[in-house]
């Protein structure tokens, strides 16, 4: 429902009509449109309007946090990391550009994830500094990026705990950012606030053991992405440590988490909830 | 002289002493630490001096702009760009470390400066957002990476006004963002921002001439990269297109240039002057 509108403020905020490097807005296009499952900015969004805030005030914000996803994606995809050719159901970006188009759209994305938030919210200056804090601190190195490293760095030898936390950082910072910034758009209280991060954190968990399960179970038409990688890859995955079924259970517990953390009797939270469902029993 | 105080004011804002992910901690201090000439925070501080403002509250800014550069050095070393296993006399991060920890410590940085601005100028938030805005189009596909999808994409057929389109992108944004980010610390008015910008524009392709006769004329020794780079890559420079007394004679030009719009009959330009004149001089 939601994926036309993030996708015409991506198209806003996107260079490419002005007088820019034709092929890097191109490549920073194509990473971005048309495919994705939007989950970040629906979070966002629904967060925003669980708050009692306009969702039409976090629209941009919706747009910079896609950008952040889009690019972390374009630079996992290159063959120094995960090394995968298929993405979104179409080639992935250095496959379509090159290696070097590639990295520079993924940094160019980064980048004007920022600018976005700058411009957008250029008249509310302490929200737009909150903004940039949270994407900053959740995608960087004590977030997402951080994650990442630690999945390339180790493998074998991992402990629940410690998969938690790689994954805490690799999906789970940047989803409770979505969160955390729609319910600061929207100028949640203490206590939303609060509420929206313990959701985002339960579900940040909830999503990659789906992922996980997908991964194993999931074909390459329903993923548009390569399947098997995990265990190509050595990587300690929530089914191998806790099997298909102990997964599952623990993944729609952590829906339930997730659902009391942001049930407080009222209808608002209705969306924030289908988008958690959604989560866990997607199928790609 | 203010290489010691941006170190460590790299060092202050840097991860590494906390929990996070060693590996990419230390390639993001290996990265930024130890060398460089700290061209473009000495730029950003003394064009807070130059517009009267407290060199010390623009210390953080001079951190997140060299952490931008720095990343940039990082990215733009990599296989699948300029392909350099030399930076600053050392092994460039990606031999020093791997590919995917440098694309990940190239991230991390770039979303670290945006981090640093947020945080350091809580408290100022119409600086702090002025001042993410200023960095963020500077670096992105209006900027730095615009200018270098630009390098990569072309080769030969060139004017002078391309090349210096180009190298205005690539190189001149970052300066000139530099000497903005300083003046917008230092609260400059409408006058003096324009006189920085002038500068900065004029010393950004000042720099780039320097740069490439060094390419041409400097030693591995000297350079701490490897020199004969744009040769090789068959790509066109100033010494090909103007020969180099021409390129020089430019070079000579511009900074008169940037000194000029500098000049107001006080002293507190010389830092700016003195920097100019260091950058055509240097021969490394």
């Amino acid at each position: 429902e939601i994926a036309p509108l993030v996708e015409d403020e991506l198209q806003r905020w996107l260079p490419g009509s002005g007088g820019e490097p034709s092929r890097l807005s191109e490549a920073m296009r194509y990473a971005t449109l048309d495919g994705g499952e939007r989950l970040r900015p629906g979070l966002l969004l629904a967060s925003c309007e669980f708050v009692g805030g306009n969702r039409q005030l976090a629209m941009p914000a919706a747009a910079a946090i896609e950008c952040i996803h889009s690019y972390s994606l374009v630079h996992d995809d290159l063959p120094a990391m995960d090394d995968d050719e298929l993405r979104r159901g179409r080639p992935s970006c250095h496959v379509a550009f090159d290696e070097a188009m590639a990295i520079l759209a993924g940094d160019a994305l980064l980048t004007h994830a920022f600018q976005i938030l700058a411009r957008a919210y250029a008249t509310e200056t302490e929200l737009c500094r909150d903004l940039v804090c949270e994407l900053a601190g959740a995608a960087g190195s004590g977030g997402m990026v951080g994650g990442q490293a630690l999945d390339m760095g180790s493998s074998g030898g991992r402990t629940e705990s410690s998969l938690e936390k790689l994954h805490g950082l690799k999906t789970g910072a940047l989803i409770t950012a979505a969160c955390r910034m729609g319910a600061l758009v929207g100028r949640a209280d203490e206590n939303s606030l609060l509420a929206v991060t313990r959701f985002g954190r339960a579900l940040g968990l909830a999503f990659q053991i789906a992922d996980d399960l997908l991964d194993v179970e999931g074909s390459r038409a329903d993923l548009g992405k390569t399947p098997g990688k995990d265990e190509q890859g050595g990587k300690l995955t929530y089914p191998a440590l806790l099997g298909m079924e102990g997964a599952r259970r623990r993944a729609d517990e952590l829906v339930r988490e997730a659902e009391a953390a942001v049930s407080e009797g009222g209808g608002a939270e209705s969306s924030l909830v289908a988008i958690a469902r959604f989560c866990v029993e997607r199928t790609g």
